[in-house]
């Protein structure tokens, strides 16, 4: 198998080789941001919403794209045509750059991966667990590369079963570590409104649910999720993700509810005709 | 001028050539700890203690350091002996290593960087100004590379003409962004004594400061700072700096105070006898 390609800062070269220099302030301080999108059946549904956030998550840290938009696309776009995955993933990345003094933001290093697609190995029929941690991410509407929390928690989760910890600040329901979170409750549909990464799925399934159901975005406390009737979970990898457990408490019975399965079909359909 | 070395891994290489694989998990998730000491006249002071916080750090987020204190302070005075600085910082980074999926760590990758020692640009005789900023780091007893919110501030801090952030958590006080913090008030020496870094400058300066006054390492709330008689910080590359103004207020009568001035004396008379 030959190796993928990917591109770094002005030209394609094999991912294999690809390196950059050891100032990059991405190293020292985790100093960057990135954003991840799919290609599915050789399409990328929602590229427009993606390249938006990620301008907007450079601009945010300060960090200057050194492309426009078109050009960003259509390095994309012969990363795909090259690679020949037709369903892959595809991650944007842009780092603090290669710095003097180890702390100052310099010229950035602009990345363009694109690797096979894997469906998270986790049961979509079953639904999956979530333990409480308390974590407010910093400058959480930009897609920064600090994960420390999540990366750190990862063999606590596998000791609990869980796929991801779910943060909360003082008992408001913000985010998981890498997904939005959604709860359905008397039929109604509610996620949180705010200090969160504004998700793409997010965006696009609330819009999904409001065809069909009460959406509410709004402040949510963790108590409400434990008396919920459905939870469910938000992304780019997994698009909906039934969510049937947290900690040691059982969400309703313990099945993914009617309403989440419901908004899996119909956001599989609404993805398809994008 | 010839380009320095640097360690990276298992050998040594000019730092202008030393480059990493784009799959590191540093890049991707900012995940990795490092730790910086000082090259004084060809010595390095309280080097045993840097060893001891960097695979403290290490072990922290679950990162094998590959190779035992004897090869690293051996690879650390080959450099020192290489670049003949003389007077040098030396910064030792593991990160979390180059990794399949982005997101799991593996091996790490390993460097010792050793460049000239500059001075912080700031005056030492008539002290600094801070800003306040409520941020608690994660982790906050290990040495990670997530500085996202000191590079981020940056920008402010010069607006403000302040040099660092200083950090609290709803009203009590912590660290600033690379240092920490120290009051004098009624002559009592006190620093606050949690969910900060465990500064190796801070451990030996409250050792040199019982030698003279009471010291007590205790919480410390924001509202004493703004009636302390004087205030500094403490860091490997600044020692001990005076602290005149806080946001809008003024300490005392804005000019370092002469416990401050002693204390700064008398840890640079410490320093050279150790």
């Amino acid at each position: 198998m030959s190796t993928p390609l990917c591109f770094l800062n002005d030209h394609f070269e094999p991912f294999a080789c690809a390196k950059v220099h050891v100032s990059d302030l991405a190293l020292h301080r985790g100093y960057g941001v990135f954003d991840y999108c799919r290609e599915i059946g050789g399409k990328v549904p929602f590229l427009g919403d993606y390249l938006d956030r990620f301008y907007r998550s450079a601009a945010g840290l300060r960090l200057e794209v050194p492309m426009d938009r078109g050009q960003l696309r259509e390095n994309i776009f012969h990363l795909l045509k090259e690679n020949k995955y037709g369903d892959s993933g595809i991650k944007i990345l842009l780092t603090g750059g290669e710095t003097g003094d180890f702390y100052h933001p310099a010229k950035p290093n602009m990345m363009i991966f694109n690797m096979p697609y894997h469906a998270p190995d986790v049961s979509f029929d079953q639904g999956v667990k979530l333990i409480l941690f308390e974590y407010q991410r910093f400058l959480p509407e930009f897609k920064s590369i600090n994960y420390l929390p999540g990366v750190w928690l990862q063999p606590l989760l596998k000791e609990k079963g869980a796929v991801e910890p779910l943060f909360h600040l003082s008992g408001r329901l913000t985010e998981t570590a890498r997904a939005n979170i959604f709860l359905v409750n008397k039929g109604v549909v509610c996620t949180p409104a705010r200090d969160i990464l504004m998700g793409i799925t997010r965006k696009h399934l609330i819009a999904v649910a409001k065809e069909y159901y009460e959406v509410e975005v709004r402040d949510v406390r963790v108590e409400e999720i434990f008396s919920a009737d459905e939870v469910f979970m938000t992304g780019t990898s997994k698009h909906v993700l039934p969510v049937i457990q947290i900690d040691d408490a059982v969400i309703a019975n313990g099945s993914p509810g009617p309403m989440t399965m419901r908004l899996m079909e119909e956001f599989e359909r609404y993805i398809t005709s994008h």
